[in-house]
């Protein structure tokens, strides 16, 4: 059996560039970008009045000029209105764009406006008011760098510099397969020894996230038809997320018949609770079969552990930096196995993540998925850890 | 001009309950769920083991009996099939169904198997290796409590409680209502004195995170055009948040057309930079307008700071806790308004957030907003912060 550090490595080795393709700005919020985003022209475009006022050359105040005739009103929109004499100005509006020949800008605040003549009384700078042309970038500069996920504020630059179309990663096509002949629809009325299933979806959701739109297919414990299903499905999908059929029972079918294929085991259960029998392999095509246990929280942690670290590579995203979490129970361990304990997030007087673990009776126990917020990681060195301590959390619930 | 706090205060008194409405579970993600969900049965609804293996009569060992003759073979999916004599086993899977005849389990790894005859040595205990049924949750038990945001394991929940159909929050009907004439459409070639939108879009991409699928509209600085269509507006939608045409240009209709169409004003201008001209106001059908400043830093601020909390309010999800940082850097604001900087947060050693503050050349220049993360929000009453400060954030790119 491996470690989890193994398992991560070996996982992590195998992620994948799955290309770029282009996609409409407005559909491309939460995908990864895979271009910079540069400026199309300086920005701002032109010098920009900061305020609505008027517009005047301070030379003419340098002269003691307090009193200007109105030439023109100049809104947001229009062609820049020039002063033709120092004597005059302009009225001017936030957003519109100013002439040349006006270099200061004095807001309606500080001035009165008497039979089209604008006076003023206080101190001015010269150049004031102004969003000069190029202030905050240069044509070409980059504005958004590469390999990040496209958040509304991207959005919104991309929509300013006019990129309509947008380079993103391509993501993989996974297709998500549980088995389990106790498993029915979660339309059905499940006989007293029957579940319903909730492996597909739940994984399902989880990798929306991702924008990733994956299918979900259920096969029966029928060696022939798991084994027809898994042989097409490894030719039409980059993944398969599987769930249950990989421990000692009779009807554990997934690692002969993922043999048969031709899909090469790259490691077989690992020393951690839960989620001890997942299976791990990949075919000459380097398509790629991760095969969980079918207990839900098994199912949870391993995705969550390993598989999400996988696309997360495999699309670019930097790594988030790893989290920590302050111990806030002490937890005995009775056995050899890195132990993975759901736990409620908070925060103390000093700003840390706290982590107060949650008692569940086994990986069938699903039913504090939803109150809690994170698996802390127990290594699996030690047996026995206090109150205080800080270990690294695997968020779920964000 | 009221303070932060007084406009938090009106427009949080806004806060208004727009009922509930049954969804698919499978389209319900990152919706608002509007009721309880209980156990419809007993978890799990039967015994079952949690390991591959044979189940016996505890008593059988007490009496020293070791070897024990299979029976059946009991997979899951199947009904339970008892033990007639307590001599015998029954061959079974992890997620059978455990009948009431045996009480024991002992794993596949502490066994032998030969000729039809199950043995082993070890030392069991009574009662091992079963998960009981409604050891988890009794039926009828709450497994999520509502108001809560869905997540996959939520959905997984209720996939497994057969609950197919969700009451989740209604959500407000919304219209983003840009105005500026310089402003022409992303797909646009811009003049050297237009500018291309954003605002719309950026805020209809911050809204997609509660499922809000708002409508987005531009208008040009026509008094008439601006009042036609907020009066249809008003009458079609629940809420609309309006970018530009506030503040004191000749061309800010926004405030005076308002008041005609029986919008009234609850108020307009904040102490605050960026955003200060923002509009706030209600008709007689409690339908809102938020009016905010053009600017995309002002836009975006406000949002963030009074509208989204507006809206987890209306839609009863539990305040996330005020988040803090510490300043990474001296700030000195030599006005008196309360200053909201874009920062870029991160950790430091005790695990606590901190904010390094990003130079801006003010509520125009939106090329930081991408490689920022929050605003921090600096009191009123101070003009010097000190590094080492701690002060409230209000996150965006998340």
């Amino acid at each position: 059996m491996i470690t989890v550090q193994q398992a991560e490595d070996i996982i992590l080795s195998q992620a994948k560039d799955f290309g770029k393709e282009y996609i409409a700005y407005d559909q491309a919020l939460g995908r990864v970008l895979a271009e910079d985003l540069t400026a199309d022209r300086d920005l701002p475009p032109f010098d920009r009045p900061t305020v609505d006022g008027i517009a005047i050359r301070y030379n003419a105040y340098e002269k003691g000029i307090r009193s200007f005739p109105i030439k023109a009103v100049q809104s947001a929109g229009e062609p820049p209105i020039p002063i033709d004499t120092e004597t005059e100005c302009i009225e001017i509006m936030t957003g519109a764009a100013l002439d040349r020949s006006a270099d200061t800008v004095i807001r309606y605040e500080d001035i009165s406006i008497n039979n089209g003549m604008a006076s003023f009384t206080v101190d001015i700078k010269k150049g004031q008011n102004i969003h000069l042309k190029g202030r905050d970038k240069k044509e070409g500069e980059i504005l958004v760098k590469a390999h990040q996920v496209i958040t509304p504020a991207i959005i919104g630059i991309a929509s300013s510099i006019g990129k309509t179309s947008i380079a993103v990663k391509k993501l993989p096509k996974i297709i998500i397969i549980s088995t389990g002949d106790e498993m029915v629809s979660p339309e059905s009325i499940p006989s007293a020894y029957q579940l319903r299933r909730s492996n597909g979806i739940t994984i399902q959701s989880v990798l929306k996230k991702y924008h990733v739109e994956a299918d979900i297919l259920h096969l029966n414990d029928d060696y022939e038809e798991i084994k027809k299903e898994i042989s097409r499905c490894i030719h039409e999908y980059d993944v398969l997320l599987m769930s249950g059929g990989v421990s000692m029972g009779k009807f554990d079918y997934l690692p002969q018949v993922c043999e048969e294929l031709g899909i090469k085991k790259l490691f077989h259960k690992i020393k951690q609770r839960p989620g001890k029998p997942f299976w791990f392999g990949k075919n000459n095509a380097d398509k790629l079969v991760f095969a969980f246990p079918g207990n839900p929280v098994s199912v949870f942690m391993c995705l969550h552990r390993y598989c999400i670290p996988w696309l997360e590579k495999s699309l670019e995203i930097p790594g988030s930096s790893p989290q920590f979490a302050v111990l806030q129970n002490d937890i005995e361990v009775p056995f050899s196995l890195q132990y993975f304990v759901q736990v409620k997030l908070g925060t103390n007087q000093l700003g840390q993540l706290t982590a107060e673990s949650v008692y569940t009776n086994g990986s069938g126990d699903f039913s504090h998925l939803a109150d809690t917020n994170a698996f802390i990681e127990l290594p699996l060195e030690q047996n026995s850890f206090k109150k205080g301590e800080v270990y690294r959390i695997w968020k779920y619930n964000d």
